[in-house]
């Protein structure tokens, strides 16, 4: 259901003004508070002595005011007493040094003493809070992401490594350690991969990123069966940040336990062109997490930073990417923060409310999209999108390339973003979707520089082509086995067959010019300048779409597509500049059978949420002048609350919501 | 009185040589020779056996040539012995680590231990050098500044804030450590702020920046004690750095136990054509500290630097340089240093002789300042600058910036140095002054960026003004609390009511661009382009001198006057580009009642030095041309020898000192 | 003898490969194979308990193809029970941190404890393969070069401090210590060269670099001995890296205790036109070492790198490289790597084979050059470069320039490279000589920044100059005693009588324009322009060849010439573009007598090989189009099998190799 909330810390401000800023709120049309949220040494001041009375307050005046409460685990930030009490809980950085007090995420995920801590506090809340109608959900710890290097989760590490592998002889073959005698004859030689001299081992590396993704999952996990064995029925959700830039867990792992998914969305107002596509990918990539139901649990409403801040937003923006996310997936809307810190490292991290706590212009809005949330309610309820495009990836790949990207400027999701933009600028939807996700729901699935590809994946994909479906993937894919070794078969390793094709050589563009590309007659013919890395391809079954016309390889194929079964698998064996995407993928989306709407002008995004009997079309103007958009037969313009088709003016960062009956 | 020094290491060199270095000193009309610096090994080569027979010797030597000496505590470089056998002494930095025996300012101040080893070398040097006429004055330690973050340093801070707060309540209220869970049950648990995780709270790091300025006040404090203690008579001084980068501790406070300030003063001889006003304007910082009396205790002499140096002087720019600073205040000029060191981290930190000890150009040059200095004596006796403008600044709103500056392009003084510069091109003069100072003698006081404004300061200026003052102060003033917390109160906060106007929003221009403002008709109209912050303004008792003209707040007030009592009070919401000031600056300053002299040529310096009596007019050339300025009904040309008026014309870098009787 | 070899990793690959590999490598032409580098773990799995038969078989199968081996010794990388057992094994950075196991490199030089380990599995190796036939020669470690600062090294470092001062007061004199009271009173109180507060004292640096040199050299010394005590007649070698830019030991003192000097060769493939000609002086400068019978231990095969690779080289490139190292003294050329590892951190460091293990083009590249050298093997026997002109470089002077460059600019090999320029492109060949070299048949020696100069070494050049030598230095020569001090003498110190001039002043243009120096007639007149630094000379006995003709040092000296005895020495003030090399050093070239070749094509290299009854003439393209090359009289085309003579085409990365007889 269509919410409004805010992060509110009652405890950093007077009891006095709780009741005005509850009034406030209510008059906003804000329904959800999250509380609690590092408010850990004051719910349990020492150590087994907890006071929730204040919280209860809290969140009895906010229940008054018909405003419910999400609320959080405090465990982001141990309180001094604890650290004090016991300073191992403290996370080593990667040159093995602790780190000291004073800030924030400064715990060990492995700490079994931190874990009991965890457990206590949790439970301390559980028996006051569990099965409290005042409580909309819970959200465990906040924005998971560091990464601890210490002897306790070395010992960890090497449990899991035992578990994995059993023997010795058999991690020894699996990570290659023979290379520079760093062969094991005992588990409890293995280091974690700390800055050392000349560079850890990969499959070691590897390993280590997964087991950490593992630790974080494992610490959530203990958290959420403390809930749910108090609280069977409450909802559970945790807040990511932007996946496409921290990668210090798997998030489909992390989402699995979870209830829903949320996300912390900062654009951060950038004034950069390109900044709503960005946003929008991963928006797109946090909704496919859980597929549905997903919440922005924290959406930037002011100025963002702490030593130094960023803009503040325009008239207008908090609304218009407020309802970007709406139309990519997300229900409920949670600003950050309801009123600025006057005090701590983020007291310049802006909310709608200034530190003066007066209404403002920031305030004015939010309450102004309140309004509008009340109109759009039911329209929304039950619709989702439906995307038929998918872009495949998983963490084995990107962390593999994180470790070695065998060019410096290989940028994972950047790649992705350069096939996005085609259907991006059309408003074509797509999910993000890994491993173990059904594809059969999608003509299309798109898996740039697919690196790291198990056999079972291999498997996976013919399958997916052999029944109908249409696969594009990239340079330097199938280079690496499950091990994080390079495959001993030609490239792309086991995917050499499904694509008909294999990588007789690659040259690598760090430090060297691109190569044009000659594209062939049905891509339109002309020239694409190839750039990151060259695959030069040896076609088997496959045919050529272009070939390469420089260096040496002149005329060699570089990009191939392979017929097999009812279905159809394309290797591009180079990165190009946006105008080769822009090209290739509507050619790609045709092939797979996909409709192709016209572009959209420029700065404008065009989303639709959906049931099987109606359609809401979101339509939004990033630009500071008019945009005229045609929306053809149209249906109802349901903030404007009149029938709406054909050519319409979008306003400077305006916005179009229009319910279509199908 | 007038007297030319060097910095002179006798222990560096051969005895033989010294009779040769005293006698050259004496044709060179050196008076003054700087000792003992850094020569603790010597002085006491192993614990409690001092020997100071060559110390001695060498003052005779020059004492006999008419050279007295500067003595220094030898404290900023512990000798090897005292750290073998006190490894604890060592300071730690931000990280924790402690740093290795082998440079200098190895030590920590609030080690007693080390502070025992200071009271007995300086009171073995005052049993032998008390009350001694050869002794001109003492200069403690060498250039104080740096932090330490060890765990006494640490100790000292929680004795330091409980001296302070008393209670941990009333800490973690001024603090705000609720955020993020930091609340402290218990001082011992206050950690100091090492670099960790997610930045420190801005409450604690302002602390320990007033702390540690403390620390190193009072180490100096136990030196000056002990000095007075046996010589009450005698004058003690600091060889301050340069006071616009290091701001280690408050230099008011370090001056304050002073008789004299000193200042080393390194232009580095750059070529950049506004290295000398930015000079002058740290000359201008150091003579106030004390307000008279100031020296130069390190006047660069030659090409500095360690592992690479820069240039050396061409001929005539030691004698420019030094002429800049006694134009600005400096009675005493000592030279670093008499000769370059053959040895040691700074063998490329050259002097007035190269390595050989052979007589050369440089050495050709200070010999004529002797020559010259002996003229000057008598007419510049008892004179000193007479300024009607003052910049106001504290190292409150300093650190506050330091460790929250907002905008990171935000630069303190660099934003001062924008209002000095049209003071500058008419050789007016101005003093900086703190909030302690008595403001009556300026009609007109500048303060740019007043960041941390306590309700004490705010009543203090609002006096000011009500009497008659004219208060100019910029964006983001009154942001912070003594607390270092953000005002609750719509900004300036306490200065609301003075300025007569509120920020309603303000926006941060550090990644975007800047704004135009419509200046009014008092100022000329035209156009100013706003950079760092735009404050955007509401009036209250305030009227507009300038608008925004741009962005959504387009016609709203930029600048805002305010006349209250006697006074004028004005708010510049904006930084700008030097020609706004070169406009604005002259027209406050007419408003002020002050007199506007013409702009002076390209490269031009003037200043005064007076009795009730006398002018001493110094004009400066920093040109490789020739400059011509008109000094009216003149006088007597002092080193010319002659009488001066009318259009004189300045040889490239060339001096003009003329004598004026008023 | 020449043959072709390859770095080869048994150990790396499954049993049933091996075979494939040895013929494969047979069919190539390879008769060299490198094995057990980094074997340690698989030599000897756990402590005291050797197993070498898979190293025997190895060879043995190598053998039977007519292979033979170069045994390492596997000290590079120590194996994890060993540092499991002796933590204290591990190096410490400059920082003081130790490093964690998991690379390579990471031991003490100086732990006797690592020594002894080194001993057992050296000895163990040489009781199974101790005069054995399969061996063709011994490797010590690999790429000797890292520095350690550990508590131990320390103490060996106070060790050999005793050993060379025998006292503290010695030893403070010659430091200087007496700078910043550094005196040590006890060998016990001198630390490392630890990064601390200030910069370390350069006397005790530059110490530290020469204690570390010999600890390296002792470290491989300890190896040798053993080796030879087993097997008297084997040849040992060290692959040393890229001798300009590592410096951690003194080359010539690390190869003078080895049978022939070794040289890994990695020009990356850059397509930076002077790679060719920086490459060559490397090269020269490796031969030098050992003055002949130098082997390229590691030659690149493919794209280098790790976290990210290079390049790959283009159809011919690696014949092209393989030949210029050949045309430059090599004898043996030994590929890096056989086959690309799948696995541990150079797993992207390509070699002749891609990670596949099939035939490629670069495996045919290399087959057609083992065709080609069973060709030139007889040709190529016994002859050697015959140089005429020399190098001077000592590495007191490198350490003195890296510790202390005085201007950040300065590029030590940098300023060789440009007097080294105009004789590669004129195809004359140089030798790299140090300190204790006879310089009696170079009629040309050119010291480029001779900083740090001995008397010792001032009499050797004196008397190499009277007796008819030409010498050349330049600006910032002769500046400091073996002490690492300044010398007391007008610069350039001990040189000044030699040069018959000394520096009046010196200036440095690292943030200033160059001046520009007027050449005399006799350098054909014109104008250079000066860079880094400007020595301005006072003329004693020598004359002006040049004059400043800018700043206040205008129409100063910048080059003198001086003749003593029958020679003649030439100081030039000054660096410069490289135009005024060009000019230059072909008028120093005649002037001492030498033959004057014209230029060759652009990219052309052209170098000779010879006896006394024939040469071999190398013809190098390193054009991507055609040269055409005028070989005169010509003789044997070796390659094409027939008389040459004349004008003759080069094709791109084309190689032409001419056998004249004298």
């Amino acid at each position: 259901m269509l919410l409004l909330g805010v992060a509110y810390y009652p405890e950093h401000w007077p009891q006095e003004r709780w009741e005005t800023d509850a009034r406030m709120m209510q008059e906003a049309g804000i329904s959800v508070a999250r509380l609690a949220e590092f408010a850990w040494s004051r719910m349990e001041p020492a150590l087994g002595r907890p006071e929730l009375d204040w919280l209860d307050r809290a969140m009895d005046l906010l229940y008054k005011r018909g405003i419910r409460t999400v609320l959080c685990t405090p465990t982001a930030a141990a309180p001094a007493w604890l650290v004090q009490a016991e300073p191992d809980v403290l996370l080593q950085d990667q040159k093995g040094h602790p780190v000291s007090f004073g800030g924030r995420r400064h715990y060990c995920f492995n700490s079994e003493s931190y874990r009991r801590h965890s457990d206590r506090i949790v439970w301390a809340m559980l028996e006051r809070f569990a099965n409290d109608e005042r409580v909309a959900a819970w959200q465990t710890d906040n924005e998971f992401g560091h990464r601890c290097y210490c002897p306790r989760c070395a010992e960890a590490f090497r449990s899991w490594l035992k578990h994995k592998y059993g023997t010795t002889e058999k991690l020894n073959s699996a990570w290659g350690t023979i290379f520079w005698s760093q062969e094991y004859s005992d588990f409890s030689q293995v280091p974690p991969p700390l800055l050392g001299t000349g560079g850890n081992n990969p499959g070691l590396h590897l390993d280590y990123l997964r087991f950490f993704s593992d630790s974080i999952v494992s610490f959530q996990k203990r958290q959420i069966d403390l809930i749910r064995s108090a609280d069977p029925k409450v909802s559970i959700t945790h807040n990511t940040m932007t996946m496409s830039i921290y990668d210090d867990m798997d998030l489909y792992d992390l989402c699995a336990d979870l209830d829903f998914a949320s996300w912390d969305n900062y654009p951060m107002w950038t004034k950069d062109a390109v900044a709503p596509r960005s946003n929008a990918m991963v928006a797109d990539y946090a909704r496919s997490l859980k597929g549905k139901g997903m919440w922005i649990m924290e959406q930037q409403s002011g100025a963002g930073g702490s030593r130094a801040f960023g803009r503040f937003p325009s008239p207008g923006e908090i609304r218009l990417w407020t309802y970007q996310a709406v139309g990519r997936g997300a229900d409920t809307i949670v600003y950050f923060r309801w009123r600025t810190a006057r005090f701590g490292a983020e007291q310049y991290w802006h909310g709608i409310l200034d530190h003066s706590g007066l209404p403002n212009r920031r305030y004015e809005e939010v309450k102004h999209v309140g309004r509008e949330f009340s109109v759009l309610r039911d329209p929304l309820d039950t619709t989702s999108l439906r995307n038929r495009v998918a872009f495949l990836n998983t963490y084995d790949s990107r962390w593999a390339l994180s470790i070695q990207p065998g060019n410096a400027k290989l940028d994972y999701f950047g790649h992705f973003e350069k096939y996005f933009s085609p259907l991006y600028r059309r408003g074509i939807g797509a999910d993000f979707v890994n491993h173990r996700t059904d594809l059969t729901a999608y003509p299309l699935v798109v898996a740039p520089t697919l690196h790291l590809v198990s056999d079972e994946l291999a498997a996976t994909l013919t399958e997916y082509v052999k029944h109908g479906g249409t696969l594009v993937t990239t340079y330097r894919s199938g280079v690496k086995t499950v091990d994080n070794q390079v495959t001993d078969r030609p490239l792309p390793g086991p995917l050499a067959g499904l694509f008909g094709c294999t990588v007789e050589e690659y040259q690598n563009l760090e430090q060297m010019p691109g190569v044009e590309v000659t594209l062939g007659d049905e891509l339109g013919g002309g020239i694409a300048l190839s750039s990151v890395f060259n695959d030069v391809l040896t076609l088997d079954t496959a045919r050529a779409l272009g070939h390469y016309a420089g260096s040496h390889y002149s005329a060699r194929p570089a990009i191939a597509i392979n017929s097999l079964g009812k279905g159809t698998a394309i290797y591009v064996g180079f990165e190009s500049e946006q105008g080769f995407y822009d090209t290739f993928v509507p050619w790609v989306l045709s092939r797979a059978g996909l409709p192709l709407p016209d572009l959209l002008p420029d700065s404008v995004e065009h989303t639709v949420r959906q049931t099987d009997t109606h359609r809401v079309h979101f339509w939004l103007n990033y630009a500071d002048t008019e945009r005229t958009v045609d929306i053809g037969e149209g249906g109802t313009d349901l903030l404007g609350k009149a029938p709406a088709r054909g050519p319409i003016v979008l306003e400077p960062l305006g916005v179009l919501i229009v319910r279509e009956t199908t």
